[in-house]
């Protein structure tokens, strides 16, 4: 049993923008020659999120219309009161759909299903660099 | 330190069933008799979702109810009319609420609450057969 | 690689009260002794939450309004009618945000971002003692 720790880069444009990090996350699983065990993916920062979906065009503008009736941009947000960045609704969605997820893996294969993508959500309001962390516990 | 994986078939009826998956969770963690570590729940798939509830009839039916007001069934979804398949507000459901999730475990026992119960979301819109990944790292 | 698992009692008020427990996290892995490895953060019970946010009063603020319109207190539940206890909206809403959510961490740090805090969200209608697990697999 091991852990390894990875992380990549992500450029994203924000305000809800899904990415498929499929490929990140099998790249980091490669690199680790694990063969069993946990693939962790965090995104550090309070304004997005990781889940999973079938990535197409469809479902991803779905899932952002949902959110946007969730924590709607247009209503007033305590938070850009007090900082003025006018991020709230980002803040409140992430911590809706929260950082982090775990997919098991197994023969060196992620355990998705065949139309599950791992997706990134960055609800900021402005494109943004971001650090996804892969890390990986198993042998 | 090892990890075990494990898969459960489960026949769901969709639409939301909540099904209380605490007795596959356990026999799982009895099977591997791992002491003390964590156990991942974990539905490949697009449409369904893993969280926990106590699991009576009517919080599951308040669930249902809050989950229909967040992504209702009958407005429009753009993955269907790409599709066909009609289950774009599975989807959403889906990946709001995510696949999986960690309890950890101590003395060969879920540290769940007492009326906490460990239970899989179908949000399909018919009938499935789904498997049911529980992964244990520990010792 | 290795397992360490500790109890920490948090006392709350209950009502969507968010309380920053990233200290006793760091508490955890300080007293673990580990460098590298994953931190899940879990909370027994089916009336509380653990997810992260920028900790300050205005997003905090912001987060609970957006709770109360997801599953709103003045609604009728199921769960009230069968138990009496009044707090079905807590079920629910603990449903939806899920009790854990894992953290991982590197030369002894977690990998959260700099305004991003781990918080317990405690559903509950009346204050209570809560344990929060902090475990933690690691090297």
């Amino acid at each position: 049993m091991t852990v390894r720790t990875y992380r990549e880069s992500v450029k994203t444009q924000g305000e809800a923008e899904v990415l498929d990090i499929t490929p990140l996350a099998q790249k980091a699983l490669g690199k680790s020659a694990l063969q069993n065990g946990v693939l962790n993916a965090f995104v550090p920062g309070s304004t997005a999120a990781i889940t999973t979906i079938e990535f197409e065009s469809g479902a991803v503008h779905d899932l952002r219309a949902a959110i946007e009736r969730i924590a709607p941009r247009a209503i007033h947000y305590e938070h850009d009161k007090r900082w003025g960045d006018m991020n709230g609704y980002s803040h409140v969605r992430a911590a809706l759909m929260k950082p982090g997820l775990a997919i098991p893996f197994e023969g060196g294969e992620l355990l998705l299903g065949t139309w599950q993508q791992l997706v990134l959500v960055d609800f900021d309001n402005r494109p943004r660099d971001r650090e996804v962390i892969f890390q990986l516990v198993g042998e």
